[in-house]
């Protein structure tokens, strides 16, 4: 292991020489490459530690140049420029430069990717995070920022007649709304709806980030009518029933790629294209899913047993409906209800949640945060790309999978085109949420029974 | 001018808010790259000088940031890479973001391109070469180098089912061998022929470098035989007379992508790809020109002059023959002969010459240098490539154009696929150049000859 | 139904102003289309019927212009030819002008093809047989020949990369060995397999016949090696392991396209394309199931059951053999296992029954005639290609499938390609089926046994 | 020769074996091809003699089946049909067969269109018009009418992007307004213009007839400025200024596929086109050249000469006038002025022909018949697709080329979209020419001053 890093990594051109050192030979990355892909899973973390920590930044070097550039503060501005220079060379992590070489070869930057994923993983994990590996995270985030720059990416628009190898991707990448079987994809690429994808050109027929679209006379309110009925598959689109462009499936396929952004710019992307192909269009919206929301009601719910019953979830009346319906205790059995999604097959409980489930999603929303942002990252992803939370919809997808993430709520997030840029600049930098009067109302009501 | 710059540049993020930070609207890159092109050539310096000084590095932070280096040197190891990150932050010049954003949008990426040609202009023109221009160029390099690195580069072969658009640039580029009409350049696509482009998702249907490849029986000496003789445009190919790939052109496309290595690249690719078509082929060299080969001769001649005659450049016997033939006096003939041409004409004459402009070529492309490395920039150019200077060939381009610049010679640098790599790293190292027997021969007699 | 035959065929131009003529409206053609694709499966015979009886040759006209030709005899040559050409011209049907314009609308060549499908269905249902039928169906069986010769068809190489409508299609097209879920798919068009369809412009996207190939080192002797065990899909093809092309499938997609030869043409422009692609390829062949051996066989035992035991099928020794293996009397129970495939579970049974079963296949090939041609249309579509009877394969096909249509066996038909020309014309003149030494020797074997 | 002809012709099938007969090898049709290729021009039409006279239909055998299918007449229908379906297969020539093979194999169709072009050169030319001939050309024609119907064929755009070889191509076979270089060929596919050509599957990168259309405020009344003064070819296409489509060239490629229709279809398949792209274009029109006005107008000047002045040209006045001007006598002046397009150089001279001109041209386009058809072959080709003659134009065209033709003027055949299926026919029918008020006003001048 050693043996490989300091014969790969050693031999790196100093300040002087780096515009005239040789790129070392394509068969050392192609060896770097190899060695790491015939680690084991556990053999990986030592290796990267190894990698991130002795072939980084010299920090002798550092302090010594950083000391010149406070010295040349009173010399010339060409003096402090290149004592800056020097630094800023210095500052490099010497495995950068070995990355970058990787990129340069056949299936380098595909290699890249899959390595960052690794490090995130140990990050998360906590298999391995110590600074090193997270300066080398941070290298590898920038360099690839570079390179999945959206003016080096491809949109694509997949069709029955893309490639077969893209549409199965597309299929097994489907994660939001999983794709069950060949006819299912078909109409996913069928008559009113839309499918496109980001690619690169360095990691040819992988598809980055999927979007799916439907085009719907108005906002779809729910994701089976979408998923599950369908035009057929012959039929012609008729121009005047497509009013709106709904965004009901945005999936990223390399999970190296985190934190590039690369979604925010396929939905600008498509609704340009979109444009193009129906001048008349005007409504873009997203129906997303809520994940989450469901375990967090639960832990509430838990808390609130713990600590005895209150009103913050339920109003009176609410508490007391459910009591009577189903012959429980309200909270117990919300709990055991919401766990097993068996409260919809009664009509009268589902009529009699509606309200407090409504107003408690729209605050899970609104209100719970993560360092100031929305703590729900569908809500974060679509805030920042300057949408505006429109709509909450009660049973919007009431597949096992929609109920056990949300009881079965969506969300519309809507992207009025003209407000995206001052909407996505106001959310970053002060984080306040835009929302619709319905979504306000329903926290106000939230609000007022919680007594918060 | 002030006011496009505070407005697009300004407001960049801090290193804590750097990854929350949304991208300013692309109008502001479109902006940008408007006023720039609006401008007056005349008024591009001032307006880069402004950039580049006004909105590069903040030395202030950049020095109380390197006091926080050193402070952290005793302090543990993840305050030493935070505080070298900061620094690394702070070392990045504020244009440098505007850059990164304009490359995404639509023609950005060729619209810095350019700029970095209009600087490369500026800098050798001494209109302005501030050391904050330096500093911008330095950036444009970096950038530059990583978005058109190999694995994001495509190979295209260039056939007569080519896109016009592409054909036709292809002809006016070819810098070194002009190609006249249609006919031209549909024979250096035909039979017995290759043609190479790299291209780049960012600047689509823009030829980025062009290798020229002729397929002979043997290594070629004459760039005639190549550029003016051709197989009838419907001949078929017959493998067994293809034992050699000569590269007789190569040409980048691109002024602002100087520094940003291609041609190297292009050249090591198309090796593969012919080693594919071509699994027995096995010689590979270029046959290239001698630019300045014959001003440098006419300055060496004028200096002669001055000094009075000497036998450096001549022989004794040459001396006399010139003289004999000519009926003048030797170098003040030699020196009106090579300015006009009028040499060529004469059969005694170009046998009288030859040994002697041959070895005197030998020597300036072996022995005359610059910073330590060939001067002549073709010659370098395939010295790092690991090429071996081969073999020098009287009255190879005997055009006008040929006798101006080499008296008619070229040289073929020939690939020797196993040592390429270890002769690239040695020139760049020891500088010393890779020479077969022939130049060896040759630079010897003219050390004899001139007593060097 | 009158109303729209009249309507689009009753205008026909005359001889003399056919040139002059202009085409109906494409409208005429698009109604017709309409119309006959709006027809109830049931209702179409009487339109067909209609249509080629009332829309035909106008006999009267022939009988007058047939009587011109007798008297022109005497008259010049110029006199003759004329005579002949109205002639010709009257004997053309009328709808056949009207067949033709309708392929000139979109999908009108496709209508074509769909209806001629319908009229071979009512044809062999005897739905409709009558001799206005028939030459219905001949006159388009002319037309799509002439559509669909050679010079017309692209040839296809499927690949994981093609459009996913053609390899659904595929899939769903195998007939004979049937593709089970995506994997199989992906495999077929794998490492060390082949896929190739011709396609026909005016048909797009659809593919008319396909020949799935598998690279060998050796022809194979049984199909499961070849649709179950598959190199990994990244297994990068050993061109060293390539010896052999084993044509497994060839299906015909269009119904309507019967007696239109595709297949046999496919097979050798794919032979070509491999002789490209694999220089040293030499042994092709397919391997190929005998669809109808049992059932023949089965018959063949209940002859004898009726007729009393006899000889013919078994020897005394294999008679006997089984009625001690199985305990019943032989050929009652042969038949009851043959129905049920039960015997392949014994192990002695399947060694008793190889030999009768063997040269009782060998004689079904060989022997078993209709018209003097091979019996089984597998066999007779090779042979009428130019192929050899090669090889009997003893379990070839143990699916139950293949257990059901032959036992389990299957031939290679083999291309030795200097001889597929001779041999093609050679079987259609004389009959006579070009087999190897194996195959002679079962039918030998046969032919004492059963004292033929 | 004959031994060619034998051994490729003899073997061909009896009705009764015709669909069990082996096609002949491909080498046979190969064979054929080159010994035709090889044939020099002056010995192909005694080889095409014997080959449509030895090889076409067998008169004996004809007139033994005709004799059988007047017999035929008082049996059964099946019978009837039975023996006029060997009669026609009879009358076909044995050579059509030979044909057909060549059609399959590579490069044969476009092997028979060039056949067909030396059999119609040498028909025209009357080197060969022997009735066996024009048989085998009727024949040739009827097999490439089917061959090259429109579901065959494909619709291309042509843009600056499309492959180097069709626009080079497209510049070549443009006829009617000469290409002068790449810039000319880049503006033809540039803004505010559209090409669009046919190709066939078997003749791949062939354009086989080309439509150039130039997109206006209103119908053009003038080429040069569109072959000459052109929008900038970075302008981007104003929609509100295309209101008009100017069809100003169209070219048929293949002189042996002179009678197919390809132009007709061409224009309708690009208004669809068009109209596609352009939903409220709704003026079609041609701007096209009259050649053969000037060589009439010159006969009939010529015939006026011979028998004495009269005033069947010209009005008492407009001679006088023109007497006057040149100082010379009318008509032979005149004459002179026309052959050599001196005229327009005379502002008065332009002047005073005007009337005349204007009122002999559109008499010659709309008066002068061939079998009743318009004599001018551009008018009938337009006519006949069922486009009205619009407007005659005055100095439509003052090249030397467009006043050697028609003395400048130009004529615009709109397409009225409703009208040109009946227009189209009723010419076709009745030979009534559809013409605009202008036309049918100058046609009665004419009438009246040349009291016709």
């Amino acid at each position: 292991m050693d043996e490989i890093l300091t014969r790969t990594l050693d031999s790196l051109p100093s300040y002087e020489t780096r515009e005239k050192s040789p790129p070392p030979p394509e068969s050392s990355s192609l060896e770097f490459i190899q060695f790491y892909r015939s680690l084991d899973k556990s053999q990986r973390p030592a290796f990267l530690a190894k990698l991130s920590s002795d072939f980084g930044v010299d920090h002798k070097c550092v302090a010594e140049l950083a000391a010149n550039v406070m010295d040349s503060q009173k010399r010339d501005i060409s003096t402090v420029l290149q004592a800056e220079d020097r630094l800023r060379y210095c500052l490099t992590p010497r495995y950068k430069v070995l990355l970058n070489h990787i990129s340069r070869v056949e299936g380098g930057v595909k290699f890249l990717v899959d390595l960052k994923a690794d490090v995130i993983e140990f990050l998360a994990s906590k298999t391995n995070d110590s600074p090193h590996i997270r300066d080398l995270n941070g290298t590898l985030k920038s360099m690839l920022s570079e390179w999945f720059s959206v003016g080096l990416l491809s949109l694509e628009r997949v069709t029955w007649k893309s490639p077969c190898e893209l549409l199965q991707k597309i299929s097994q990448y489907e994660a939001v709304h999983p794709v069950r079987n060949w006819t299912d994809i078909k109409h996913r690429v069928g008559p009113y709806r839309r499918c496109y994808v980001f690619t690169h050109g360095a990691m040819p027929g992988e598809p980055l980030v999927v979007l799916h679209v439907a085009l719907k006379e108005e906002i779809s309110d729910n994701i089976q009518t979408i998923v599950r009925e369908f035009s057929s598959l012959d039929s012609v689109e008729d121009i005047n029933r497509v009013n709106a462009a709904v965004f009901y499936s945005i999936s990223s396929t390399q999970p190296g790629l985190q934190g590039v952004e690369l979604g925010n710019y396929l939905i600008k992307r498509v609704v340009r294209e979109l444009q193009g192909e129906f001048p008349h269009l005007n409504q873009f919206s997203s129906l997303s899913p809520i994940p989450g929301f469901t375990n967090w009601l639960l832990s509430l719910l838990n808390e609130q047993r713990k600590e005895g019953p209150s009103n913050r979830i339920l109003s009176d009346m609410e508490f007391m409906d459910i009591e009577e319906i189903t012959g429980g205790r309200a909270y117990e059995t919300m709990q055991k209800l919401l766990s097993t999604n068996e409260w919809v097959s009664s009509e009268r409980l589902v009529k009699a949640l509606e309200p407090a489930l409504m107003r408690l999603c729209a605050w899970y929303l609104y209100g719970e945060k993560h360092r100031g942002y929305a703590l729900n990252p569908v809500a974060n992803f679509h805030l920042q790309n300057g949408a505006t939370m429109w709509r909450l919809n009660w049973q919007a997808d009431t597949s096992p999978r929609g109920l056990s993430a949300s009881c079965g709520m969506m969300v519309n997030y809507r992207y009025f085109l003209q407000d995206t840029s001052p909407n996505s600049g106001r959310y970053l930098r002060t984080k306040e949420i835009e929302a619709s009067d319905q979504i306000r109302n329903l926290v106000l009501q939230f609000q007022k029974a919680s007594k918060l």
